[in-house]
């Protein structure tokens, strides 16, 4: 044959490959949106079981219901990984109330994960507002001493993206208390993270770090209505004393697990492509954003591979890790057995930023490996997704991090999520299913691609894009 | 000057203007999301008027409100157009069930927007059930007569666009009893315009067109939960009876208004550009979506360029049309005024698909001002809006419609409209403030735009695409 009918042969292959592509992602989002059954598995995740705090009995009972719902789809291998997990439980609801001028206000609190207790009487203070550590650094001791500090930094509305928002203060819930008890303080009140004007506090994982036991000081939420009414009595110069009693507790760490279902690939086995979210939640809702969404939607990436008739080259797994949200230790674990097993991971894509419409997807790879996505821009162009960039993966798969991987992170439209995170409103009746399941076949749809083109060798489909 | 001078001189011109626009974008978004007063207007819209159908005391309340709030804004002129509208009211609740093998099933229905009431005693006869009219045709009038039938054609779930999938099947709505009537039938029922399962019916408008009276047969809306059950029914071959009753009524037509604000231009007064929603909405729920967040972002138009120090150079009109849901005699009349008028209209931009997150604009407008629009894509990318295509526009702003005029829609997140669309949720509670406020951005960086650039003109600044 001749240069120019072996490159038309080439153009031709190409094409159909192409075409092959579209006509695959449409079956997939149309599985995930007429039979899909990620909404039916999130039903059950959040209404039959509820919030799942690692370390408790709703935990292990979500662990072998997903357990044996991924029995039911035919994959090559599904079991349980051990990990030992810290358990901290809430106890009673909080109270807490704050006294100006003779009148008592009460406020909406409860307790950061991983925070002490007050005393049984409770705990009461003048209480000091700052929006930042540098105004706590500026009050000193002398301001701080045997009071509790109020951290009452908002996040920021002007940023599009919410969890750029978040970031920007989240520090305050993290280290709040460690900074404040090395001033002196006894307490620390922090304003929820929270976009929203509303009565609901959102709690989240907080640390002493090194501080010995005698330095570590409760620590709770407000909710954003009551912190802009605090932060009013104190700016009229009131100088009130708030009160708050938690008697949560942070007890030994107990034996839980991750969760692994497999289909063994047949041509590349010993190449590892992981799905993922976390089946642990915090305990105030039913965690059906965070990260109720994420598990069903990463299951329903194997249940639609299957469905589809698309036996991958790859291997591909679908993992639940535990404890994502106050300790890590599933993420962690999975990433040190990979490593002693010498397992080649060479993607690793994580849904767990809430179950709203998918907008993209934001990755943690070379610049080599981001052009080569781009070629698949135009595949998602008729679902709407849009979004490829560089950035954030996931919490669970960072400590995968190597050269080589490819890391990925879901990225739903990020508007509403901060609305229930952490909070008592995060439950099923928040998620919509078509946006769930869109975003679930929007990552059934990368990994497919990534499957069939692989990491390294996707240069040589540059052609692909049409 | 040699040419090069001129051209680097040119090319600086250009860049600076690019980053006149990106600040001003960025300066709008932030104005719109820290000092928006959008939810402010829709919370008194929705939750202090209500519901505005059309003719109806409510629909006159908030014509004085909007106009009132309008004064405030310091425009160049406020004014009502007065508009002769259809009034129609629904009367007491309906009832609706079914009997079969005995047993009696209550179901939750609503009177269609137009219909006739039933006797008062109601009416119940045999269902026979089509999912087209195909269907209808196919039955013929031997096995409709004396009927009545039931649509139940559902929505498409796998179309992304979930307005597609409306226009799959508002016919059955409107024309049903049209159709149903002329081969005898006596009554319709028709399944909700809802992509979700749940109890709600969703009302909406129908016509009889030229049927005579004695021929207009009573039309009611059944939730998609009933829709199913009674499906079931018939579909196990029990034969039921379906029972309903109404009392709505059409009275004479009423005098109303379209409300109308402007911000005269500098430079090209003679130049209109018009921003709208319609302000008249269902009675069940309190039009939130549809489309009290079209009416308040319209107004946050011309509020937020005001408070940007934008003075436009064409005029700039914010529109509130009456009665686009049963009528649409505000669009017509505004179209008529301004012809009779001789005024030049460049473009117009409507919100009517829900106060969700904004995706971008669909635009009814040449081939060659949509690609000078896509100059403007990396100016929105930013704020995540990324949608530009042709296609519909807005009812209201087609009667507007020439070769001269863009025509353009707010595009937003279509995933949950028709969960509440003519139905009794479509309330205050259902829209989230940071995505009414990012609509309302992102109509004014495009009337921003428009304005600046113009319509014919935008040619000579091809080169703002940086």
């Amino acid at each position: 044959m001749n240069k120019i009918v072996i490159l038309l042969l080439a153009l031709f292959c190409v094409s159909i490959q192409a075409q092959n592509d579209e006509a695959t992602l449409k079956s997939i989002y149309k599985k995930s949106l007429t039979n899909g059954q990620s909404y039916v598995w999130l039903d059950y995740l959040s209404n039959e079981i509820g919030g799942r705090l690692s370390g408790s009995e709703n935990a292990e009972k979500a662990v072998r219901y997903v357990k044996s719902e991924l029995e039911k789809l035919d994959l090559d291998k599904v079991w349980l990984q051990e990990v030992m997990v810290p358990k901290w439980v809430r106890g009673e609801k909080e109270v807490g109330y704050f006294v100006s001028d003779g009148n008592k206000f009460d406020v909406n609190i409860c307790a950061l994960g991983g925070s002490t207790a007050t005393s049984n009487e409770g705990l009461q203070a003048k209480i000091v507002e700052v929006k930042s550590f540098e105004e706590l650094e500026a009050l000193g001791e002398e301001k701080v001493k045997g009071k509790i500090v109020f951290f009452n930094g908002a996040m920021q509305a002007d940023l599009i993206n919410t969890f750029e928002a978040y970031g920007g203060c989240s520090k305050q819930r993290y280290a709040g208390a460690y900074e404040a008890s090395k001033l002196g303080a006894v307490g620390v009140i922090v304003r929820s993270l929270n976009l929203r004007q509303d009565d609901l506090p959102h709690t989240g994982s907080m640390s002493y770090q090194d501080l010995p036991e005698d330095k570590r000081i409760p620590s709770a939420a407000i909710s954003t209505n009551d912190a802009n009414k605090l932060s009013e009595v104190i700016t009229n110069g009131e100088n009130p004393e708030f009160y708050f009693k938690q008697n949560c507790k942070q007890y030994e760490d107990v034996l839980s697990y991750n969760v692994i279902g497999e289909i063994t690939g047949n041509e590349f086995p010993d190449e590892y492509m992981i799905v993922g979210g976390h089946l642990d939640s915090w305990d105030l809702g039913d965690g059906s954003h965070d990260d109720g969404a994420g598990v069903v939607q990463s299951m329903e990436v194997l249940r639609l591979l299957k469905e589809s008739g698309i036996k991958p080259k790859r291997s591909i797994r679908v993992v639940l890790f535990m404890n994502e949200e106050n300790g890590l230790r599933g993420g962690l674990k999975y990433a040190e057995v990979a490593k002693e097993k010498g397992e080649n991971h060479i993607f690793a894509l994580e849904s767990d930023s809430g179950g709203f419409t998918p907008r993209g997807f934001s990755f943690d790879c070379s610049d080599g490996n981001l052009e080569q996505i781009e070629q698949w821009r135009s595949l998602f162009k008729p679902y709407l997704i849009h979004f490829f960039e560089k950035g954030y993966s996931g919490a669970d798969i960072g400590p995968l991090k190597n050269d080589n991987i490819v890391l990925a992170g879901l990225r739903p439209d990020s508007q509403r999520y901060f609305d229930h995170h952490h909070a008592s409103n995060d439950t099923f009746d928040a998620v919509n299913k078509r946006e769930l399941e869109l975003g679930a076949a929007t990552m059934t749809s990368l990994v497919y691609l990534f499957d069939k083109y692989g990491v390294n060798q996707i240069k040589n489909n540059a052609q692909i894009k049409d």
